[in-house]
């Protein structure tokens, strides 16, 4: 049975460009459309210079979500999308815009027992 | 070590009051509050009458997320927080909100690792 949603929980350790919201945005857009997802609209902001990001964008599929923390290299992000749009291709152009030394990505499957109940 | 964040993953089933973004947007504000969080801003998204809502609260804390399924009496609900803010009490208030038959609810501890570089 096929979830409604796959949720991918991103961590990003030794990463950089944490700090512009204009480019996390735009990378975060990018990633959106390499999953073949569509963007209703985007929100970022930033907590000061040299602090870190926090935003999102909402997709027509779910949303893409971040909040960056510069003084660790660290960045928290999700990627959740319904649909035939895939998340796995936004964590890998994620990973050519935050260059994070090391990733750690969890997939979760959202309303599973829904689609239990009503099988794909 | 305590982790940079709390997010907790929330699933609804079974329930209620899925449909109206005005109202939906206004429980997700009570939530944050409920939480101690600071709310920066507030965005949802309807796909039309009698179908689902998705959206957002952005937080000085991180975020609380909602995509609904009305068809399906179904909620996906992020609520991530960081700092003192209690994602736990949003949760509470969420159930009176969305009324749901059956809840599941998953900690998930953000950004641990760098915890366990520089514990609180």
């Amino acid at each position: 049975p096929v979830p409604l949603g796959r949720h991918l929980i991103v961590e990003f350790h030794d990463a950089a460009n944490l700090e512009d919201p204009v480019a996390i945005g735009a990378g975060l857009e990018e990633a959106a459309r390499a999953a073949g997802a569509v963007i209703l609209q985007t929100k970022l902001h930033n907590f000061g210079e040299e602090m870190g990001v926090t935003g999102v964008v909402l997709l027509a599929e779910s949303h893409i979500s971040i909040h960056t923390w510069p003084e660790h290299n660290y960045a928290a992000i999700d990627v959740f999308m319904c649909g035939d749009a895939r998340p796995d291709l936004s964590v890998e152009h994620l990973k050519t815009v935050f260059r994070p030394g090391r990733a750690e990505v969890m997939e979760i499957a959202r309303g599973a027992a829904i689609s239990a109940v009503a099988p794909a």
